[in-house]
């Protein structure tokens, strides 16, 4: 099993990397080509737009990697996800991709492409406290589709976004179908304020209003709202689901930590 | 002229109200009812969503008011706008209607349902270094037609929103038609990544891509981006503007300080 590394959004730090590969090494079933891409370092990005579309076009049109690990989150997928897709070419298809946050606009453009991907745990989250067991919980799913790596009470097909993510990928080229969905969100670094108000967006869409029902994961590092607002995070989200008829389905195990489960997009659960 | 001010959003401070009605005393050619909902606090709100939806009703059934003047913006007007409309009474289209930042939900969905909304100051605006000279603004344009009120290079039907605002309204029920329309957006207090992501949403939009033009207030109190952004917001706008065949107007005289213009929607510059 083969696979490839590049930053479509932010830059992998070098200790990151070389602790990957240390957990690579021991594992001893895969091979990890971390692309050179993933650590430039241009402002906010991990280089230019031209640089990073230019690594995953390459890797994607590789057939020798059996899968695309994005690197790290942040910001910036959605800058190059629509160029990124134009003209797939037949090796892309035939991969598994997997990241998550700011991914999530490469995961959905991909999805509706008909490719295979997964809401997963990035290379990056190494670094994180208890971040080995991420990585190897992505590549348990990537390497051998353990069914352990998966979030447990997954309802196929399913779906996983940061919610602010999927917001902001309504009405683009990128939004997937979701219809019938078990659709699972999570949040990171907002007021509570912002959340409601992304919730009335999210839930204002017909295409969001036909999910299965919408799961709410961890919503970390919340900040402080002035003055503070009246509910918590899952009062917003069952309140917005029971405004637009939406069923509520409860918690769900991702979020922005090591404990992030893997979510493979529709009915791929293989 | 008799102006009805209500706070859908967030409360309007009594300094402010007291500040207000003195200048409206002064000027002699208007009376201002400030509802008591006004200065309703619950947590982040002017009052619970039900308080605020029934002054906003109240003012806008009552026919002895030719004006409903928002009192501030924050956050929560979109979590009433629907309601608010339903079975719009007869009485409630005779006035005009305005504010900005937050109550951008309500003016959109006023316009849409064929009411006559501008994009201008609010009485809380009164507490701003320079805040009288907006008030009196507004009140100019809202009692007697000012043209020195007006954003100086209008080329009507014009419209203008927060970014945030417009991003967060788009898909839902409360989205006008842009076509053809002088489109001026205005941020504050974000992070250049984010405005650059919101630009992205924005600008995919096939409603946003038939305005006219899509001319960039001012972007004030934009908070550290951590790295810093290569670019500034109006090379982002531009930027987006390129990708998406948006004819860019340049800058435009509206943001959230006390220079603020007013922009009547739609064609309704009398």
């Amino acid at each position: 099993m083969r696979i490839a590394v590049v930053a479509p959004s932010c830059p992998l730090k070098a200790k990151a990397a070389e602790r990957v590969q240390a957990i690579v090494a021991a594992r001893g079933d895969c091979e990890l080509f971390i692309h050179p891409q993933s650590f430039l370092v241009e402002g906010h990005f991990a280089g230019p737009d031209s640089a990073r579309l230019d690594a995953l076009r390459e890797v994607m049109a590789d057939p020798s990697f059996d899968a695309v690990w994005f690197a790290r989150g942040g910001y910036g997928s959605n800058r190059i996800a629509e160029a990124a897709l134009e003209g797939l070419p037949e090796a892309a298809r035939g991969k598994t991709y997997m990241g998550y946050s700011d991914a999530g606009f490469l995961l959905a453009g991909l999805y509706k492409a008909g490719v295979d991907v997964a809401w997963g745990p990035m290379a990056q989250d190494v670094m994180r406290s208890g971040g080995e067991a991420a990585v190897a919980r992505a590549l348990d799913w990537l390497v051998r589709r353990d069914p352990a790596a998966l979030e447990p009470e997954l309802d196929p097909p399913a779906m996983a976004f940061n919610l602010t993510v999927l917001s902001n990928l309504l009405g683009t080229p990128l939004e997937p179908d979701l219809a019938g969905v078990d659709l699972l969100i999570e949040e990171v670094s907002e007021q509570l304020y912002r959340i409601d108000r992304t919730m009335f967006h999210l839930t204002a869409s017909a295409n969001v209003r036909g999910v299965a029902r919408l799961r709410l994961g961890r919503v970390s590092d919340i900040l402080a709202n002035d003055p503070e607002f009246a509910v918590d995070e899952a009062a917003i989200v069952e309140d917005w689901c029971a405004r637009s008829g939406i069923p509520y389905g409860g918690r769900a195990d991702i979020g922005h930590d090591a404990q992030n489960r893997v979510v493979p997009f529709g009915s791929r659960s293989h």
